[in-house]
């Protein structure tokens, strides 16, 4: 774990995958395409998930949860949805596993075949309708609020860890209203929700806007994205949001008395974000080091390596653990690292790797001065400051880390962000990588044909986009929106 | 959801179902044996949730996630572990969907077909320890002390809300230790934890001991668990903890490098508790007006109903309001219900159902003379307080209705329970319903013909247990253990 990691410049895809495991986020699984989540991988989630429940709480929303598994039928029912989304799918065919009669271990008991084929949810929109037709009858059972935390399976060929694995955790939102207009409000106030964790929280700026056509979520009428950079500069879509009109319920033929008792089909949102941010952090905040976590979301925030010989071993860690507990008091989530076993050398590349905002080093001098040198994880700047001091400093310089790593990702993403004024200027940025804003004529075509020739897709309509007298980059017609292209993950 | 439920007395199943599904806990699921968390019987599996994920952190534990996939040649490892448990799994045979050629929605590519089929885990040890035999080299990766919240699926023929579905949510518990002490010191602290968490916060009482070798986990060499009396008087196992020996470590080779420089297997421990501890809850408190909730683990402690005609209403609602803001302030987790769309007396029952531990009714008059009706829903009790005093009476109340449930619990439980002196007196008290503690001369024979006779099995040898001078209610031979009998879930 003291080893290094593949260099960034090097080979990106290498450096990402090399983080993530001597970080000990994650791991492969034993099938292709699945991921072991370790625990401080685990402990990262466990933060944004705390991040978002709050809110999601806060803006009135439940908990619940729904069946995993979902007849065949139901991924039939909504036409858009089965064509575009209900395709690379965990099928469940049987039941049962019986001793083998040649006996080599377990077999499928061949009798225990299901009448109908169930599906591992790829997204739960289907089996949560089914059971909305069963709870509402008048416009007095609406809105319903729903999320659910909760594992998914989509088969992929090419996975990589966090980014993109057969089985992931996300939530999904799934309301249901009784106009139009509070579904819409609704799908926008989550992809809001998701911009302010995303970009508070994690420090990592995202461009908000909407999806176009070929882009947007099978089923959804509107889908609102949240698209960040990552350190290649390629685009990561963070979180999704979608307004899904009246398609579910009239597939699943869930109407609702009105209050002028007609009977109306109800509107529908979804929302969701995944595991995926995870790797999003690593990627957009990492260097060659390792991780740099956001101190709002780093499970330790600040890591004390004692330095000692053993006669002043005693002196060091009362001083230590004095620390400790004192900055415990002050809610900064701390640790000791008095491991015996490895070097302070060690150490330090250990936590750095791990990404921890604020390492403090205490030697005997230290001690005797009443000092601790204080590392920042994030520019690697050193101090040293008198340890009466650290609990009224170090809740600031937290502070200070969360909007500086959020200043470098603005920063970053402006040097890489231009505005092609033609073609040749387009693909050329598209191949140094980053992201261009510029006009598009709205044509499916065109679209198609950008991303046939340069592998990038517009990432979305920002919600700020102005474009009038702007041309397309590619046709060099009239444009009919302000879009930001780039390739993504 | 004003309706009344079945009466107990009248059909004890039927009144189960009813209490959960008209108080909004669970909703069976499309799928046979499957089962859909409503919100508020989700906010009472998160609050259990809670309490326990503190204590297991608490006890220096962290959490992780393991694909829920597994190879079906992992489950024919360990042979104990393939007898006793690998049989009723759902298995994954395909991965895509496709349209169907004849037109009608989709079908399953059987071009997808997998080489080795997948179980959807029914619990996790196998992978589990797949991936510990890559974490583990030397006795300083020791001990892991790694617990997973995560959802099982075991194919049930006969399902009951919470109580048996066929996905279930849990927590498992998966630890590596360097000796057998320390692993067999890990079961016994974490069956510890689950017996507080069950008293103390769910304010039920159970019995704490040892599996029988029929009883204990298919691959554990020792079985925990703590047993506890239903309203019928049936007994539920509420959780458990193994000491797994070296049993997985030999299945998936996992050896570690002794600080002697030696090769020695790890030795394992597992523990879970599942959402079925919701229908315990229900089952050991409800009545035939629905649930009754312990505050502790209670969404909702306190509902507000404020009573008013036209003229009363901004009076009394203002009243409310300010109520429900002063008793937050305490920390109660108040609702005000301030329906417009039905009466009080339909709250009044409403709430009842949903087991809300106190109730506060405010009428014009109750405003005028600055008190509220406080009504517990425990004993039915109802007495007048000053408005201005209820801050700093309902938190001890709230107590009062812990601690008064549990001991309800506590007596109706030594009400039915008995020694019976023969075998007569034995099956006289199993068909009435209850516990027996009595001899067993610890004969598998004995305790099968029990079970073939009664029904009851064996649900612990409690830890408190004393065999000298008994005899074994079945064979009349010396008793070689002091157990526990009842018919259970």
């Amino acid at each position: 774990m003291s080893k290094g990691v593949t260099p960034r410049s090097q080979d990106y895809a290498r450096w990402y995958t090399d983080v993530v495991q001597k970080a000990e986020l994650a791991d492969y699984g034993p099938v292709k395409g699945t991921m072991v989540i370790r625990p401080y991988g685990y402990s990262i989630w466990e933060a944004l998930r705390e991040a978002f429940d709050m809110r999601f709480k806060a803006t009135g929303h439940v908990n619940a949860y729904f069946p995993m598994l979902i007849p065949k039928s139901f991924l039939s029912r909504e036409a858009a949805h089965v064509k575009g989304f209900a395709k690379e799918c965990a099928v469940v065919t049987h039941t049962r596993l019986m001793a083998d009669p040649d006996g080599n271990g377990v077999v499928v008991d061949p009798d225990s075949k299901l009448e109908e084929e169930l599906i591992i949810r790829p997204t739960s929109e289907t089996i949560i309708w089914h059971m909305y037709k069963q709870w509402i009858n008048s416009y007095r059972d609406l809105p319903i609020l729903i999320n659910q935390w909760a594992n998914i399976v989509r088969w992929e060929l090419r996975t990589r860890l966090f980014l993109r694995t057969s089985e992931f955790l996300w939530q999904e939102g799934h309301t249901a209203h009784a106009t139009s207009q509070e579904a819409q409000e609704e799908t926008e106030r989550m992809i809001e929700v998701y911009r302010e964790v995303v970009e508070d929280e994690m420090a990592l700026p995202v461009i908000v806007g909407r999806k176009t056509e070929a882009e947007k979520f099978a089923g959804a009428v509107d889908t609102f994205t949240i698209e960040a950079m990552m350190g290649d500069r390629r685009a990561l879509q963070c979180g999704t949001s979608h307004y899904l009109g009246q398609n579910f319920a009239r597939a699943f033929e869930v109407t609702f008395r009105t209050q002028d008792n007609d009977q109306e089909y109800v509107y529908a949102t979804s929302w969701g974000v995944s595991t995926r941010l995870v790797g999003a952090m690593v990627m957009a905040h990492g260097d060659d080091k390792g991780l740099r976590l956001p101190p709002r979301v780093a499970p330790i925030q600040v890591v004390i390596v004692p330095i000692f010989r053993d006669e002043s071993r005693d002196r060091v860690l009362q001083t230590a653990t004095s620390l400790t507990d004192g900055l415990q008091k002050v809610t900064v989530r701390v640790k000791l690292d008095d491991r015996d076993t490895v070097s302070p050398g060690f150490k330090f590349n250990d936590w750095e790797m791990k990404g921890v905002p604020v390492r403090l080093e205490i030697g005997p001098r230290d001690v005797e001065q009443g000092v601790a040198v204080v590392v920042r994880r994030d520019t690697g700047e050193k101090q040293s400051l008198p340890l009466d001091q650290l609990a009224a400093k170090l809740p600031a310089l937290l502070e200070e880390i969360q909007t500086s790593l959020y200043q470098q990702a603005v920063d970053f993403r402006a040097e890489h962000t231009q505005r092609p004024g033609n073609w040749e200027a387009f693909k050329t940025l598209m191949k140094a990588g980053g992201f261009a804003r510029c006009g598009w004529d709205g044509d499916p075509e065109t679209e198609a044909a950008i991303k046939a020739e340069t592998k990038a897709t517009i990432r979305c309509i920002p919600l700020d986009e102005n474009p009038s007298g702007l041309k397309c980059v590619y046709s060099g017609q009239p444009a009919k929106y302000e879009v930001v292209l780039a390739r993504a993950y």
